[in-house]
């Protein structure tokens, strides 16, 4: 069960309001590189968390902190869009900057929202939940995990430049910490299961006999004029152990021209396919 | 530039006909774990990629087999549709087999596509692209790629578990070998790359001073009636060697209350609020 | 910030797993009658509220309750799906009645979240945050939370009738009562912001001079062979005290033939277009 | 049956072309406050209306207006778009003012609709019918249509200050007259049906038994460090007059902590969670 | 302006109710193939039209023929959802046939509309309007016409040997001949422009000087073990009768190796790739 | 099977990177109108494809070039995207040119993407594959492959018109170039089947005693205060030589008034519907 405080996880300032700068902040909510994101996968992992309990404590618990992400996040936004232009003036109409400004914010802030956060993205795109990957698998969702993070990191660093507000720096650099943190706490687990090696291949359960593992360890060179990129993944062990790496070069398709033969009667098609 | 040949890459039988399994394996090719994901999205890194041009080829050469991966299991849709009820009959409305497979089978594999694949899920819901993670961060890509195999991996080895036709157990077990393959290799960019924890934390090239250090090591408890939970994410040292990890249990909020104030005149809020 | 206990709010049993009603149930969790819809309304609604600070503590409060009826109803979901098949048997491609239920069942309840909840409704379509209603006008946003759990509770009622589950339908009475409360706090703070009448016109800060009055109490009747329908809308003074209503039959246009005359060059028409 | 006739309902007139005003306009005809959204839900209501035949004629007369407002929108949107750029000149690449025209332009209603309106939103993402809300019970829908157009008349009240054009200023009195109209129309409705304390809750059908009535009438305060917020929605008599409103402190959980044990063999997981 | 009468355009009966068929007609009311496609897809061409007023006209009337199909199958499925099971009962959750009916249909129908038709295709995904394709180019919109009534009839075919009802069939018998004559009106109007050589290239205003005519006439054949296919398309004179066909055989790229280089400083990238 | 190499199809040059520009060509890659879909339209197509196998050819090795078009048009986003402002300078922040340039970019082309192409449309909406039409008919198919190619040319056309730069307007004319051989190729295999007349109506396989022929050959004319237009669609021979074209003048409904009566107890309905 769920509890709220009223104050925020972090403390938000703004110091010059910036409605171009909340339409880029949206990304951090909305985008799929954003907060409604993690706290939804970790939800949902957290809810289908099979095997070990500290692992389904530790998806809620930070389910939980990126709700608390999304609360300040939005509070940010708000006070960027504070001062907004909410009617046209005959001067605006013709000065420039004014005119950018406009431009490159979000019309939805006032239109949709009324000068507040949307769960949208940097491009008014709403998130859509299609993005919560939750396998079942804890190998899966540990690095779907550590890969949502990254993103997130890498999007907080880029906002992080795009803006010189002390304020917004300072709360950037928060969410840029708890990112390091999630990548780590993800990757932790797969340590905590025995490392990488021991994870995969992922899942670990698939019985070897399901498996043509002539197919298992080669490089595809699907390149018709260069040579394979030759590094760790064309020779040596393989990472799980178990196998060699190699490159199979310019590969025979191994399988049949796909022909379907003809259109069966009363199945739409035109007569000359029948 | 791309190249096509007439024969599939791998060779694709049905033995026995089934317009569920069709379904099932939609995802296969439709679904958030399926081909057209992971070609779309290791193309669009490739196009993107900056840095070592190895990497770029490695991107392509992959992009170019899901490609190909794509064409054989759009065969093994049409095949499995073959011989599937185009009209009614009478005795099959009242058959409760018959109905069946009609009742789990997807109406628009007929209604819409003729009997043969479509892009779309398990559902019928098609794909979308927001689900192409490419974000010009090699790091970040790789275990976006990692992810998205294992996601591969743990879809292909359920669909194993559900036919009993020999071959599209063959062809599944050939899946789930490139599967794991594709796992390994981009983990082993990261290998050649120095390994996680040099990677770590993504991006690596945020300078420290944009990062409230602080924050960047503790496991944050949220859980009020419990322990956080301990392992290898709740001390000793940090994965990328540059701190030690810690809890911080019973987190009091550090921010503000986020009060608002009163709406503006002319933003279209109620009067009460203003 | 957000906090969490490790326990549901209400208990959740299940006497005999369904899998045919964990993809109904579905429909409570990611339709557009479900949990994350309010939950998520309820938070952007109290993110973006000005004025009366008892309502965004209202909302917030309120949004927080429902982040744990998604959990317990994921539970829910995941308990129904307990002894799911995961491998076809020889027997059972046979048998109707397993192939009923695997028909009527989800299969990326398996395939994609390997028998747990998902973020989706039940014809597994993911929910979009496109419907998190949130404008900034406070009586607008009461209406948005009384219709939406206005279809809560219909839904309810609904899945109540589709099951003999004594567990199940314990769950569904405890949210087919909170539905009730939650539809009336919501006009109940219409109600404290001085009624409807004097919430009318949303939003009631326009000032009337914005508003082309004659054109504000008719109904409207544009059917061609019929009277308009006669009712409390058709006469007698308006909600809003401050007009009467009447009704326009059979009404001739007020504008123009919209024509656009040619298409100009460089603008991609065909010539016969210019 | 639908028909047409040739004039718009009401005269629209652009006194001064403005693209970026075509595009906020957008979200008017596209927009989830827009009239595509009333149009089709009103049309969708009626189509499953079952009781009263009034209330279906209401709702197929309604529908036929809202179609006819789209029409006349479309129009605005063309008017606006007419001498919009269609190709770059040199002085223009320069010139801070024709970029800020065009980067606050949609680029689509050059490249995609050639200077016409699409049935998108002000950011461009088209409207999806999801969001047609028809529950075949009445008083949900008209709760559900008086929230339309609450949303539909904040909209047109802040384009009306967004514009400084005679003709849009004009164009749009006429919307935010209808939209009043409409607002009290569908609460009318609920007037006609015995008024809101008979209506509640929805469904009023559901018997009393299948409801845990100990949990209806309570606001649940969820919040750990405040009172619960006291208005009408906290003590006093229900609106639907068969309770009394209380609040419920600092709940406890009243459930399990839910716990799935470890996972299947053969259902994809990782062997640790075995 | 639009009106309404309240009768049907056509005659609709069901004989037996069919909830399976109601969620396969579904298709044709919400499908890419349906009916608010082509009305919305008329209505908005018709809104943008310029040049021959007589083409606006066409594609208004029409669009205002394809509402009253909408409405028609809309109350088509209304009917066929007659008596679909609103309750569970004991026996009927062991009889296959009951439970395969159920599993055939769609739970929505009964969830969230309450026995009537939504906005949906036959697998419950909403129609978005991303599927309204107008252009303001008459020749690329009538070919869009034509290609949306050939899916339509596709699909009615498919519809009418789907169902043994009378009623059904005569509805469906309808709409077949309706979208024969909507295919020919559209491909008359391009008859009208002078026929399609005279259309072609579209658009045909585009000057020559913007195109690299070298590239205007050649079949690429991409594929390297096979002959480029011969007909129509590869020799004899190009359909605009202003080019000769031919066939460029295992092409050579005519572009540079795409290498962007390394990532610049402060762009989120990885150290590595500096 | 898909092989690629290493050089681009066609030389891609930008003499001023413009990242407005590279927005605008966001379209081309994933717009309705741009090389994705067809690639992916044609690719399924060529799947499913039944009856002459040259068509099946001809489908694929024209996905495999669309696929080529993708690549280089990626390419060109990347370089218009090079030297676009990364971080915020103070004087940058009152400069109302960079913040024109700032405001009219997509600013997921640096957060989400470090500077390189993405599947999204000049919105940023990303590209969905229910735009994917495949039916299974070849009729219909062509025709949807020639709008998709005249929305393509259209789209390029209006490109080259909206830059100045010499490498942007020689890519830009290839594309305009393949587009019109591409038109001509898909109408091409209609002529190849025997033409128009003999593919009308699609499908041309549906037995004439499943139309309604009363219905097939009259314009409807809904307009109630227009005659309808007259031209090739209203009188003489049909395309398909098999009727008349006529004209059916302010038509009366043929059907039904559609009442459905009461709602059903236990359907979710309020009591009042009855």
């Amino acid at each position: 069960m769920f509890h709220h405080s009223s104050k925020l996880q972090y403390t938000v300032t703004v110091d010059t309001p910036d409605p171009q700068f909340a339409k880029l902040l949206q990304q951090a909510i909305g985008g799929v590189e954003g907060e409604i994101r993690v706290a939804m996968q970790y939800f949902f992992q957290a809810m289908g968390a099979r095997g070990d309990d500290r692992i389904r404590d530790l998806l809620m618990a930070t389910a939980t902190e990126e709700l608390s992400h999304i609360e300040f996040l939005g509070h940010a936004v708000a006070l960027n869009l504070e001062g907004a232009p909410v009617t046209v003036q005959e001067e605006a109409a013709k000065d420039p900057v004014v005119n950018a400004i406009l431009g490159g914010a979000n019309p939805r802030h006032l239109l949709s929202s009324g000068l507040s956060a949307m769960p949208v993205n940097a491009n008014g795109v709403p998130f859509d939940m299609s993005h919560v990957y939750a396998t079942g698998n804890i190998g899966a969702d540990m690095l779907a995990n550590a890969t949502a993070e990254a993103g997130g990191r890498v999007l907080a660093s880029r906002l992080y430049n795009l803006t010189d507000d002390t304020g917004m720096k300072d709360m950037l650099s928060f969410l840029i910490a708890r990112d390091r943190m999630h990548q780590q706490q993800w990757l932790a687990v797969i340590e905590e299961l025995g490392g990488l090696s021991a994870s995969l291949p992922i899942p670990n359960s698939t019985p070897e006999n399901h498996e043509a593992m002539q197919h298992s360890y080669y490089f595809l060179n699907t390149l018709l004029d260069k040579e394979a990129p030759q590094g760790r993944w064309s020779s040596g062990p393989s990472l799980d152990g178990r196998g060699e790496f190699s490159v199979k070069q310019q590969p025979e398709p191994e399988g049949q021209v796909p022909s379907l033969g003809k259109a069966r009667p009363n199945s739409g098609a035109q007569t000359e396919q029948m």
